[in-house]
């Protein structure tokens, strides 16, 4: 069973997801450029969820590339990834909406790290497919970043009820260390 | 007559579909955790939907691995099942934002009977055109799942109007039934 | 220059636009069976614009299997036709919300003719790059279905302000006329 | 790092741009013809963002023709033109709707002016990809078109307070100049 269609699909899902986000950024009312501030919230989580979503194709573009086969078990740990990145729209519209307030500061790392879990439940199951020489896992290596994420994320949870801003700021930091695209796959693959 | 448009046009509609289901869960006003509790049966609904239409994806990928040459017959067929996969959205979004009532549950039954029946005309459409050595049909075998599924449809139906929790029980068990990716087709192509 | 992503890119267009018409199918308030009646004409005509973007879709496929290469022109005739696609949604929704009145019914047909003449010049750019020996030419012959359809449209439009129950009749009966697949290409590429 | 998954992602991000701004031609209430009079500034904004996306996938289409790998700073510089095209529904709805008053005409152009500069980075990313012999910077040459925009949309800007037909008539001027697509590139590659 060839890789093609699951990339395709994932692609589609994802690409909607990056777009349907933008809705969230509604057309305001009134042509006076002071209708434009309470969008700014709005603005800053769709770019920060932007870049996540960014993040994510560009580690699962990653990923897929050593891949040969799908079985059924990657179709079905993909489509849970999928379905935690498809909350992403609505968590960050809640927090752009209302200033970043404490509950859907919250929200969105909870979303957040349900994601980064369902795709270590995804780098698993593509590393137990491959079995003993798996290409992914030479990768992978210690996947110190995959498993420091979710830390972090846990933490910013509870933080949000203290201090949303501090929560953020992980966000923010994660979001950071992950914009280099996965190096340790380019380096494996000799290329 | 190739059948990559078919999938990448049938891998659109389903991404769509399923992103669009996600639309449903409106942003709450106000940042109050309790302003998530009526998104509560919405998210439910979506789970349950989202789990059945990745069913239908998995499937329909597993029957068009069989397939070689796609025919007028065949578009048709599956233009039909996306229409019904195309109600998802709206029938899962009444079932959600009415906490799965009796009318909206025995509707999203029926349009679940629609689908599993344009599933089995499409499957029979695909057999029809490979002919008498169908490699669809030897994978396909009796066809069991298939056959129950619509009987367990067409049975939630009127149980809705009676107990809708009964009904959901139902679409949750046919979704179980079905999670296990049709290993039959991986068995007869020896993968 | 390929044809694959020309093929990509209005597949994605088209699955789009056919899954946002489904848009204009809300959400219901209230669980009583009854707030679906006002639904019905906006499914009729949702019916009748999937069936119409299917059509396209399929003849889309069946046009572009004759090319090989893709000109500039051949990319914004392309694009042209998308365009008027792209307005079926909104026309879809105004007809059914309105019950087929006639100023509704009327523009629905403009569009469709605007759409009609839209693939008609697409067929001739995709001719004339084909040179003298074009295949779509030779398939297309003397191309009676594309010449009377928009004659059929263009007679629905007034109609409409008389009695648009006939105008829908002769959408309907355009629909029918085309929902062979275009036998003809089938038949010069000999399969 | 093939260049297809690339193209995909983008494709279906613009597809999915292209058809959302159609969202805003929001379904009119009333059967009355007189209800589409304000749709036509709407409907006019569309057409002028409609053909703007149309030139930059035409654009886009032909530039990564000439790209055989894809590195990760290709990948991120496209995401960021992706970002800036995701902006183009709500800059558009905002103009239609206020009838290209002045502020909404500025934002408009603000957005095309950060557009072609992300095309411009995107463009730089890849020749640097393909080092000196790079194929995309044979075709561009001295990219007249590619400089001279920017400097369009950045006098339009500050005109829109003065008279914002000036700036409209300036984004159609800069369109006129794009719509022949990159025949630089096709010449290049001698096709």
């Amino acid at each position: 069973m060839g890789k093609g269609r699951l990339e395709a699909f994932s692609d589609g899902v994802i690409a909607i997801i990056i777009t349907i986000m933008v809705l969230e950024l509604k057309v305001p009312h009134g042509e006076d450029p002071a209708v434009l501030q309470p969008l700014l919230p709005v603005l800053l989580s769709y770019i920060l969820s932007f870049v996540y979503v960014g993040i994510y194709w560009n580690n699962h573009h990653h990923m897929l590339h050593t891949v040969q086969q799908v079985k059924g078990s990657v179709l079905w740990a993909n489509l849970h990834l999928l379905f935690w990145l498809s909350l992403f729209p609505v968590t960050t519209g809640w927090m752009g909406e209302n200033d970043f307030a404490p509950a859907p500061t919250a929200l969105y790392g909870a979303v957040l790290l349900m994601a980064a879990i369902a795709y270590y439940i995804l780098q698993r199951v593509v590393i137990a497919s491959q079995g003993e020489h798996s290409l992914l896992a030479k990768a992978v290596g210690r996947d110190l970043k995959g498993k420091v994420s979710p830390l972090l994320y846990a933490a910013a949870i509870p933080l949000a009820f203290w201090n949303p801003w501090l929560s953020n700021g992980l966000y923010i930091a994660v979001a950071l260390i992950w914009l280099i695209p996965d190096r340790r796959i380019e380096r494996v693959l000799g290329r």
